[in-house]
């Protein structure tokens, strides 16, 4: 299931804190150019993430599909080399 | 990909409020009686699901795997009868 590390996709829109449609529009801008975009997040972004994709499917365009949602584990090195986990989600979604 | 409305299913844990390791414990004692657990959020806890998802594949039972991950969109009504929107998720393990 692992489908991590693969963070150079073009196609893949990171969630973070921004406003949750402005990664709608990510999201939509990216459908312009590709058939499937992912979208990433980790911790409490994951929430998020879902929002904007359902917020696409449902609302933004009504032909992008669920492909596949991945989650995993993701070993994140914070200050004094501290490792913790962090989980992460990635959505897959197609038009 | 509609799987909700299924609530009344035993198998089910509902993610809360409450600290990530009871709902790891929860799911834990499912398993020790049934082969499939669905773990089910809506908004904010969805980050907690997958946490808790997580934690039970990797570090409590190791033979468990994601079967399915479905996520969806819930009408809520709140006070005076307005409707929002909340994501949810459903994260279908096996053992």
């Amino acid at each position: 299931m692992a489908e991590g590390d693969k963070d150079d996709r073009s196609n893949t829109v990171f969630i973070g804190k921004k406003p949750t449609m402005d990664y709608v529009m990510a999201v939509a801008i990216q459908f312009s150019r590709a058939d499937e975009v992912v979208i990433k997040a980790r911790g409490r972004a994951i929430s998020a993430a879902v929002d904007v994709a359902e917020i696409v499917r449902s609302r933004i365009n009504k032909d992008v599909k669920v492909k596949n949602i991945v989650i995993s584990t993701e070993k994140l090195e914070g200050e004094g080399g501290r490792v913790s986990n962090v989980s992460s989600i990635e959505i897959f979604l197609v038009k």
